[in-house]
């Protein structure tokens, strides 16, 4: 692996005057929003990318349990509240013009909704689009349909 | 490494059936754009995040050299065209809900154009953001300015 973080076990970010000194850097898109992608900070294996708001990303430094904004839903959506799937957060970087994030996360069982590990799984072939692995876990199991 | 993705050394798509085939689980959202995430295949190094439209996205299908879509300049971004530091595309992945990619590639030098390998080098911290890397090259010889 050569990831150019600093592999910190970060303590929560938890004072309002450090919140706002992280958050400067910070270039939110015109809705208030910027992309968030998690990868699993041992593997390498990017797992998903979310969109974030200000709060979103407040309560993810704050708490070091990752939380998105749900663009569909219009809400804050703290990962794995329903699931159990969490992330919790190892470290956070921005990108040279400071609008996409990297989370490097330790991710609790899958990171999708369909029960696999990544999100990423839909193959772009030759030929066509190909399913490439399967859920670890019965998607109804993972939010207690089954 | 954990990566979902078959790693393979993809022929590129040619053929307008083909192309049509892969692109039917794409979904562009409301500007015809698409998030790419670039991964460096062999490390897992999250190199950048850039957009691609669905012409940027059948270019680097066709010709296995990733282009972009530039919303600053309004173009066709051909990664590397006037720095030399392209990337090959190895493999491209959908997510769950078919809006964001995820490319494998070969990255020639540094993916920034700061000249560092990965343009995720602002690190967010307990008491602000600090640099976490340094340039592998000056970008004005990157960009032959010097």
């Amino acid at each position: 692996m050569t990831l150019t973080f600093k592999a910190l076990e970060r303590a929560p970010v938890d004072s309002r005057h450090d919140l706002d000194a992280v958050l400067e850097a910070v270039r939110f898109n015109a809705d208030g929003l910027i992309p968030a992608i998690a990868q699993q900070h041992d593997s390498g294996e990017v797992l998903m990318m979310a969109w974030m708001n200000r709060e979103a990303l407040e309560e993810t430094l704050r708490t070091g349990r990752v939380c998105y904004w749900s663009r569909s839903r219009g809400t804050l959506w703290r990962k794995g509240e329903s699931s159990g799937q969490q992330q919790h957060l190892k470290s956070a970087a921005l990108d040279c013009d400071g609008d996409t994030l990297l989370l490097q996360v330790e991710q609790m069982g899958p990171a999708c909704h369909t029960g696999r590990r990544s999100c990423f799984y839909v193959l772009l072939e030759q030929d066509g689009a190909r399913i490439g692995s399967a859920p670890l876990i019965d998607p109804d199991t993972l939010y207690g349909k089954a």
